[in-house]
């Protein structure tokens, strides 16, 4: 296929005038799928439906040591799921919380402790005339919200092929004490699906921080999410923290909400024994504990992590064939054109798509008005704003395949019409001395 | 009985003598008995063994509208359990959130959000120089904590026998605009096991604060936790307050953890339309969403009110035996001593005894000594400080029957031996002109 860039004016008008009429008779399909978040599809919440059933007796709440897990007690979690989950999160049952059913709110949690109460003795962030968190984007919409909403002020940092752009980080960790924090999801990266290299990881382990309370959030989200067979290797940043006496230093999150249910799913926190000491002091006046009985649950349905890692290929099973389904959509429309490039992740749960700068938002458009629905063009972003707006996050897990495949190619043809619009209106200003039309 | 303290010195001694060697007898045991937390005993978590039951199929998991309870979405709960919740706690579906699984954490939340952001566009309470909090004494220690952890100045304030000081209430909400709240357990309350009167809720009802953000924290903790036939009636805080325009003035709690599970119940809160839209904006950011399979769980087992006014009915066979042990105890070997009051309460989860002045503490000690673990005394004043050293909370459900009548019979011993005590260190100092020993 030929670079859309170099054809003419009128090849493009042609193409566009065809691609219209394609997309009119889509429309008038009155379709309704929804590609924007990252939702398990019913087939995988059915692949642990004996969660709900491992639970159903008086002797069967009884966790290790005899605790009924039906009543009150124990504020960091049941021990064996803090041994499950510790090795999952790589790292050792004194350094991991559970917690109840959402991840997220553990790190909102985290972020508005330090607000009200600081970190380890430091002054409490609500009392600082300024706060700054790093965002490596596109990123996280909702890790970026978290901070935007405690009037934190957010520095965008640019994704590289292996992780955030390790400089910039290091300037501003190292030179600004108001910087506090910075979001990451360091494997099969939300959006893009990639996984920070060892370089990367190291380069983190070795920030000399001017802030003391400064703090690496560190959503390993998609530890075990792989989709092929393989498997991308994260480098444990605990560890390596930790050969630099900077243990402390990082926040590790993680779920089975994308492994189990996401409703009913258990969340985990992990971090330096310092760090863990310090968290479960304050839990102690913000809550009577987490849901014991779904924790024992998990527990037993996993059994240990072997049972995680046989139960994270059947959700491959189900969810490769779907980002086939859009890889091979952009590629067989989009290849060649010079319209869009996208990732093809090894793991995680989305597809990242950068259009022609300026395109995302009129495709993300486009997409709508004809029943697809997708993450908000810009919302990769810190303040939902892409510079370029170009970045789509696509989610493909949710709708079942055949309406994917339908979804997938309306979604190309989208690009191909905004991208087209933008290189006529390019041609239009610069097609001679006076542009025709603006 | 003789009043103790109309006894002379040497018949006081010859009793604590005898007492003594009692308790010392008791000791030898080596008991290990737990009467200081309200949580229920393993027989009533043995109620509500079908909630573990009722979903166990991928069909089961749908709520109301064919909302997969599995997985995201819904934010505030799932609208049947908003209806169930909502006739309990007398308000309408729209004025309640439905949240996990602890109450205690959606006030925390609900102290720490009016900490960082405020309430309806009013300064955040971190902005401020001070914030005071009103504390009806003796109450809930883990009300205390909350504020007390956010460093509000707590004011205590009298619990008379329908509720709360208002004079002393109006007077300070009235006068000071630091006061920004109250904590009440309006119903069977913690740990007197009285309920308001109307007089008192509309006294509440008719507060003109001199804070605007100044909210009734209403934990209507135990409102279908009745112990006999006859109901105590509490007035409904959020009507009265509407009559007089002022629905916003008040947070309602509530929670299933001593309905079905301690550590696995359903909790909500409820206010006015105003206040439930302003909380739900902030829990966006906040988290993904409660479990609702477990609130789905709950609508289940209950099917409605009706459901859970039976339900109570099978706690109160079980645990009005317990609250009757502990009175028959305190009548049959305090009744007539004038070494303490106490509360018969018609709901509830706790008996309030009133040593004389000065014992609580070395009463608790003497328990504790001998194997019987109580609420630390002052626990139920702000800061863990009763001004007059004289109230303990008793909590009788734990315990099996059996262990709760030895454990009551020497908690009555050591009321008598502290009491005793006090009573020769008075005469001591008093017995003559010159003090024969201090």
């Amino acid at each position: 296929m030929a670079e859309y860039a170099s054809l003419s004016r009128k090849e493009l008008c042609e193409i566009r005038d065809s691609l219209l009429k394609e997309y009119e008779d889509v429309k008038s399909k009155n379709l309704k799928l929804d590609m924007s978040r990252g939702k398990p599809g019913a087939e995988q919440l059915n692949l642990s439906l004996e969660v709900l059933d491992c639970i159903n007796s008086s002797e069967s709440c009884k966790a290790e040591g005899g605790v009924d897990c039906r009543n009150y007690g124990l504020l960091d979690g049941i021990p064996e799921a803090k041994r499950l989950f510790a090795e999952m999160l790589e790292v050792k049952p004194s350094e991991i919380i559970i917690g109840g059913n959402s991840s997220l709110n553990m790190m909102y949690d985290t972020v508005a402790r330090a607000m009200t109460h600081g970190i380890l003795g430091e002054t409490p962030w609500c009392k600082l005339d300024k706060v700054k968190f790093l965002c490596p984007c596109p990123g996280y919409d909702r890790h970026f919200a978290i901070t935007e909403h405690f009037g934190i002020e957010l520095i965008p940092i640019e994704m590289k092929s292996d992780g955030p752009d390790m400089d910039a980080v290091q300037f501003y960790v190292e030179n600004d004490e108001s910087v506090k924090g910075i979001w990451c999801v360091p494997k099969y990266s939300n959006p893009e699906g990639i996984t920070y290299s060892d370089e990367v990881v190291d380069r983190f382990a070795a920030l000399n921080p001017a802030a003391k309370d400064f703090r690496i959030f560190w959503d390993n989200a998609y530890c075990v999410h792989h989709l092929t067979d393989k498997h991308d290797k994260l480098k444990n940043i605990l560890e390596a923290l930790r050969a630099n006496g900077k243990e402390n230093m990082v926040y590790i999150f993680g779920s089975t909400s994308k492994i189990t249910f996401p409703g009913s799913g258990v969340a985990m926190m992990a971090a330096s024994e310092e760090n863990i000491a310090s968290i479960k002091k304050q839990l102690a006046f913000q809550t009577i504990g987490p849901d014991k009985l779904n924790q024992l649950r998990h527990v037993r349905f996993f059994k240990n992590l072997k049972g995680i890692e046989e139960h994270m290929k059947k959700h491959a099973a189900i969810i490769k064939p779907k980002f086939d389904a859009v890889i091979n959509a952009l590629e067989s429309e989009l290849g060649g054109t010079g319209l869009a490039e996208w990732t093809n992740p090894r793991g995680g749960y989305f597809i990242s798509v950068n259009t022609l700068d300026g395109c995302a938002k009129r495709t993300v458009e486009l997409c709508k008005e004809a029943g697809v629905k997708l993450t908000p063009a810009g919302a990769t972003y810190p303040y939902g704003i892409d510079p370029r707006d170009r970045n789509i996050r696509i989610a493909p897990t949710y709708p079942p395949l055949d309406e994917l495949k339908v979804a997938a190619k309306l979604f190309c043809l989208c690009v191909k019409i905004a991208g087209i619009e933008k290189l006529l209106s390019a041609k239009k200003v610069t097609i001679g001395a006076q542009p025709v039309r603006v």
